[in-house]
């Protein structure tokens, strides 16, 4: 049905490559933010790259084009396979990371809807269409929406069609993984899988989304 | 007048150095953004905070609240007095930094308006406008506006009264520092002082626009 995305939303390198020992046989990629990131370097990648999975840096960039790229090369040559990013700085901006992701042949997917109240000052309704539209345009993989508004995640789907979706917001969000698997590519779990006595085990609960 | 801010975007820590040992007599803040940060670490602003300037983390932080949160406390324990964020993520995104940047005692700043052809997209007119006032009621310290259209610096300074006012956009990118200077409260200036053969003498230059 959809692939299984572990958000490792944790602090220190040491949570992240033990949690990720724990659980990697459960799962098809690993996230990672800034808030691990600029505390551990960036070269907690290529120490996660062991596990042999895909990593995607949720960066959610949204810099001037020049900026944007460079900040995509850093990604890549990282050990990254995938970036995410915002649309909302527009279309150039946006085209300079699919480039940029093109040359290292990852993959590149844009925030079109987020799901804390402040999203709907912007980043929800007609703008997110409008964002999902231009992930069409740009060329990029796909798309981020929100796990817990079904409903929105298949009217983006109308506007983006085979691109893939990926979804947080299942688990601690409140999200249904059932209600929501077969309308997206990859479910992103974080703090019900991190944060639990068993991660492993917790990782494995969500056997019944993954293709 | 105004403030001259060094956009110290070169790409390695000993460039960096190198340009602010130079440059620093002529300056009254320096600028780092993610490019040189994820490639020399963050542990770059301790080894310029020898140069004794403010250091701002252009980071256009645009998450959720927690994750906003998170980066916003990393930026200020390596040593950063300001940091930039989007409005665009929505006020309680915004508000999550600016607590942070409180308890640091640092400064905030929220881009309103941006200035490559693709801001006209999402980040300019009335979007811009509505993104100012938000960092008035979120009690940020100022935005950014882009230089290269005094106008609309004028038409957000009518929305943000006393709050600071950073503008790239001078040099390179065609901005006129006579024009702008007597509007804005910070002045960025980048490529045309670090590509230059004599970086010194470049900053020098705008020393008739400082306070």
């Amino acid at each position: 049905m959809t692939e299984l995305i572990l958000a490792l939303d944790v602090l220190t390198r040491e949570e992240a490559l033990e949690i990720a020992e724990e659980t990697y046989p459960y799962l098809d990629a690993i996230k990672l933010g800034y808030p691990l990131v600029l505390g551990a370097g960036l070269s907690v990648a290529r120490e996660l790259s062991q596990f042999d999975l895909p990593l995607i840096a949720d960066f959610k960039v949204a810099d001037i084009p020049n900026t944007n790229r460079l900040i995509a090369e850093h990604v890549f040559e990282s050990g990254f396979s995938a970036i995410i990013a915002h649309g909302f700085a527009g279309s150039d901006s946006l085209k300079a990371i699919v480039e940029a992701t093109e040359n290292a042949g990852g993959e590149c997917y844009v925030v079109a809807e987020m799901s804390h109240p402040g999203a709907l000052e912007f980043l929800s309704g007609e703008t997110a269409e409008k964002i999902a539209q231009m992930a069409v345009d740009c060329g990029t993989d796909g798309i981020i929406a929100p796990a817990t508004r079904p409903e929105r995640v298949k009217a983006l789907r109308s506007i983006i069609k085979d691109k893939k979706i990926l979804s947080p917001g299942v688990g601690a969000q409140g999200g249904d993984a059932r209600e929501i698997a077969p309308l997206i590519d990859g479910m992103i779990v974080g703090r019900s899988i991190y944060n639990s006595e068993n991660p492993a085990k917790e990782a494995e609960k969500f056997a019944f989304v993954r293709r």
